[in-house]
């Protein structure tokens, strides 16, 4: 028997005011896209070979084992099933992997990519085909217990040998051992480890070198590796993050990877044409951060909409039935601005990765000019979405109560397992400071009369001081563009000349730099926000988009834009670029904004299309069948596998007993 | 051997401006109180018989079995060892359970409390005992699955039957089942289940039951009792919270807990004198989750910082070493508004508690008057405090960097198992509207000429018309309460002014209320956050202070408020009470106090005295030997039992050799 659609949930779709396929073909790319999409996921969601277990109810160590069993049924799948564009992939693993990674997930992410970036032809032709068919299992170690961010300070030693034509590898000291990387606990039996290179006592930096950690035979640890799991952390249970130490570890000459830096047989080094081309992967991750973090931002609020539309609580009007939540407005002001955030980051990373493809054909004719601006703008908006995403996904936690806050609602995992984004591939506070050594840079080249082009064009051009006495539509896409580029040059300029000022007041340019680094992060954080503003906006001038759905996404670009200004007033106040009346106009519109949304907000997230199996969330269901559901997943909990749990007798009994002799 | 104390936190304690022990004996009030709390705690850490087992290598079984045994030992031991004070048992029990919970902790918690409350002189004859020496063991079973913060949805019937003198108990549907008790879903065998009351076919709304749910034989479920355990959730995993339905379970008259309402045996229904006097008990709670804020804010913040000075990183200038992280002035505009937001807390929670103190006794004495105000104030504290404390101890976590993301860090845990509080006992948006509610009162009560007293009296003197072209001292503690003033003053006169216009618009009460419930949240946590700096303030002139502490606990109180100002900044600039100019001094100011702060900020930390068997991190260990603990955890990860784990066998294996027959 198919079960019936909640009531409530049913009326709310047939409410809407749009058809959300539409939107659901304008975030994928069109209805081919989308076919293609759901066939991927239907294929992976309803293969009995998958079993789909809830790892919610196991211990780590059987979650590693279930994902390690699923992980290799998947890569064997795909192979059988010829999924092999990057886009396939991703549909395909998501929907296998309920969401979650597995762990020779770093095989795929990172150590066959570092092979076809950075290794040699002939090194290629060794161990692609290994790598690639799973003969041999990687993983890319290059944090260490005591080094992060500071690439330059890892302390792991690659010591070149001439007699015998080999790298002597070493852990110098404790913080030296190499921590984190996924897979490499207990699965992988190769890494690619980032190294500080000597020759005849010199040091060259850091580079990659191939090194086999486990035997082939069986699987036990080489002589001179010690290698294990770090231990259970906040989320990805499934993982195994390992840590590594080396002890006098040999390998070939031919192990380091050599397709920029080599080492002759005599010890002569050569170096790289340029040491900014492994850039380039570096902005497509973070490019591809800003669009993961809009997607796991609208998981969450897929979840904690539909459940709002399901609840009812309170009574508004004494004697009438308990509303739905999603009728208090103070719920649609905790949703309705991370509906928006999360159409704002898929959209953003969507552009931002175009400009990616883009630039990077040139970067591949050898021209790196783009560089620094891509370099800049991905670091800003990865820190931005990823920091605004962990945000936005514990609200959502917080606005289902009680409810949230079990495994059943899918948002603990969902967050657990996203929030690393804000920290891995550059810390929030580093990348926002590296946006902003770019930004000052440029501002000072406008200063300079420069003309500036790309991202911080509009740094030339602005007019710092307001026009006073101008009466603003605060609704009007185009001026709300104007005001957070204004509020971004503002505060650049003014970052600037803290910036000038500390120095003239005596500090070196070190010492300058961190003492305006607060400013400087708040000039970043404002070009970014300017920038997914701006971006927002102009992908709703897209001609193929129908007036009901560009109807519905403008009120969702504004609300955006005005829930940025109004929790940032004091930004578009302190020069008096906005008055005090053009921030209580910004407040009515957003009240009146989120209720023309209210009727249109389930189909906002139906829009997103994610199906039950992805967003595994029973607040979250599709059907809107909740409390039925959660009662039958608690009872499959593992604590209720008998009536009277084993430490009764253990433990409670002679308790009680003890207690009731002693009356 | 003694380990050594890592070198830079050695140097950091040196260079401190002040003794912390001043400071700690300030907050725990007093040398006397100091003292004792150590000896509880030094009983509890150093007692052989407590395991003390890392809870984050076990299935969520194994925890509840290890934490359910340590629980039965503890309440033990506290009777032997005459532990029988509230504020002692806080100490040991904190100790004993390393910040954790057990499985009986709702019997102590509310269980009994209800008893003493909600019991007749009778009843408790015939329960208090049993319960008193765990004879039974019992929890307090309120929320349903479909029920929370609004009691009176409540659905569980309690329906008297006059014949047999008896209340018969059902479940009528799916969304009353019970959902949520801690220790219901496994170890106790009695609940105060609440419960609407039917008499001859008549609602007399919701009432308390004595409920016995398990065999004291056997522990096996009583006929009609369906319970069991509700699943895993984000944290408090050592907890069965439960669900329960009924059907036709019949328990004697005698079991309602008749203190206030009765049902005399042929049905006649007697009301309470008050309903209002249930009120004290949640403003107490209310009161010790301000604190319990402000005391989770300040672990947070000791891990983080003692870590982010041991924590090297970076380079600040070329060639020089890596600095200490905390030398990074964005590190400590991450941390150091923590660091003061959990000393206003801890300090207002304490002011709050005493405020409740007074007023309970005045309550007893059957002087309802002062409840309003207490209730308004506890609410809008408690959202606040909880709501900030979740916010901070997260930005903690992601201040250490990856390392915060593993359960090492202890800073998971300690997240998981406190975010609840600001769900639990009032959702933070439905307590904000009910102080706002209150606010509103008072303030169109003082427009009607009428004094007010107490937290609200400033709503009837304040002028709401700034005075223009005024000079600020902005870190003068006075002109920073006059800020929060205004501001509050401001954001309650305009937020009352919406609901009269909303009115005046034509919408009925409700739905005026409804779609101002934005503005009136806002007006809450101005009011809140202005008796924040207030309290914290006045704290500050106790004679008792010596200079030293006096002068940098000012700092921090300066650094609250301003990081308040300047984070809300449009509030004060909205109306022109401050100028831009003001703001920018803000910030200065802000720059300034964090570099004098800055060498303080160890000692700052260790004056809270968590000792490292209650703070759990190896983060934020004494001694600062973090890498080699971080290690030695890691090695003791399940994980890590064999060098090559058994799904090796499995699925590796055989995975591995099938791709090798492939090539």
């Amino acid at each position: 028997m198919v079960a019936k659609m909640n009531p409530d949930l049913k009326k709310e779709r047939e409410n809407a005011s749009f058809d959300p396929e539409k939107i659901t073909n304008f975030l994928y790319g069109g209805q081919e896209s989308v076919k293609r999409k759901r066939e991927l996921e239907s294929l992976a969601l309803n293969d009995p070979d998958y079993q789909h277990e809830d790892l919610n109810f196991m211990s780590r160590e059987q979650q590693y084992e279930t994902q390690l069993k699923k992980g290799i049924l998947m890569v064997t799948k795909m192979k059988e099933l010829k999924i092999t564009s990057a886009q396939d992939q991703l549909f395909y693993t998501s929907a296998v992997l309920v969401s979650d990674v597995h762990p020779m997930s770093v095989h795929t992410r990172m150590f066959l990519p570092t092979l076809y970036g950075q290794a040699t032809e002939q090194q290629k032709d060794k161990w692609l085909k290994l790598a690639e068919n799973y003969t041999i299992i990687g993983t890319y170690a290059q944090t260490e217990i005591g080094h992060g961010t500071f690439v330059r300070g890892l302390e792991t030693t690659a010591t070149y040998d001439p007699k015998t034509q080999e790298f002597i590898l070493n852990t110098p000291t404790l913080s030296a051992s190499k921590w984190w990387p996924g897979g490499m606990g207990k699965t992988s039996n190769y890494v690619v480890l980032m190294a500080q290179l000597y020759i005849y006592g010199k040091s060259y930096g850091i580079h990659p070198f191939m090194l086999q950690i486990r035997s082939l035979e069986d699987h036990k640890p080489l002589p001179g590796v010690t290698v294990g799991d770090i231990g259970p952390k906040f989320g990805y249970d499934v993982m195994d993050n390992g840590f590594l130490s080396l002890n006098n570890v040999r390998i070939p000459r031919e192990n380091m990877l050599m397709k920029y830096s080599r080492v002759e047989p005599d010890g002569t080094y050569v170096r790289p044409p340029s040491t900014k081309l492994a850039y380039g992967t570096m902005v497509q991750v973070r490019a591809g951060i800003v669009m993961f973090s809009g997607m796991n931002l609208a998981k969450a609020v897929t979840i904690a909409t539909r459940y709002s539309c399901v609840r009812r609580q309170s009574e508004m009007k004494p004697g009438h039935p308990e509303p739905q939540v999603l009728d208090y407005v103070t719920q649609q002001y905790k949703l309705f601005p991370y509906l928006a955030a999360a159409y704002a980051f898929w959209l953003t990373g969507q552009t931002m990765m175009s400009v990616y493809t883009t630039s990077s054909s040139q970067i591949s004719k050898g021209d790196i000019s783009v560089l620094p601006e891509l370099h800049a703008l991905s670091a800003g908006l990865k820190a931005l979405s990823s920091s605004m995403a962990n945000v936005g996904m514990e609200e959502c936690r917080l606005a289902c109560g009680g409810h949230g806050y079990s495994h059943a609602s899918g948002l603990p995992r969902l967050y657990t397992n996203a929030t690393p984004a804000s920290t891995a591939e550059g810390e929030h506070v580093v990348l926002m400071l590296q946006t902003a050594r770019y930004l000052m840079k440029s501002y000072n080249q406008s200063l300079q009369g420069e003309k500036l082009a790309g991202s911080v064009a509009y740094l030339s051009g602005v007019q710092l001081v307001p026009a006073a006495g101008r009466t603003r539509n605060m609704l009007d896409l185009g001026a709300l563009c104007d005001a957070f580029r204004h509020r971004a040059a503002r505060i650049v300029g003014e970052a600037a000349a803290q910036l000038r000022s500390e120095m003239q007041g005596g500090k070196d340019q070190a010492d300058a730099w961190n003492a305006s680094s607060v400013d400087l992060t708040k000039a970043a954080m404002a070009h970014s926000q300017y920038f997914v503003v701006k971006t927002f906006a102009e992908r709703l001038t897209d001609s193929r988009l129908d007036s009901s759905i560009s109807a519905v996404l403008t009120r969702l670009c504004q609300l955006h834009a005005l829930h940025g200004l109004v929790t940032n007033s004091g930004d578009f106040l302190e020069d008096g670029y906005l008055t005090g009346s053009d921030i209580r106009q910004a407040r009515r519109h957003i009240n009146a904004l989120m209720a023309k949304l209210r009727p249109d907000a389930v189909a906002l997230v139906d829009a997103f299309d994610f199906p039950d199996g992805i967003l595994n969330s029973i607040l979250g269901r599709y059907d809107g069948n909740v409390y039925q559901h959660l009662l039958e997943w608690a009872k499959a909990s593992p604590l209720n596998k008998t009536d009277v749990h084993q430490s009764y007798h253990k433990y409670l009994k002679p308790f009680l007993e003890a207690n009731r002799a002693k009356l």
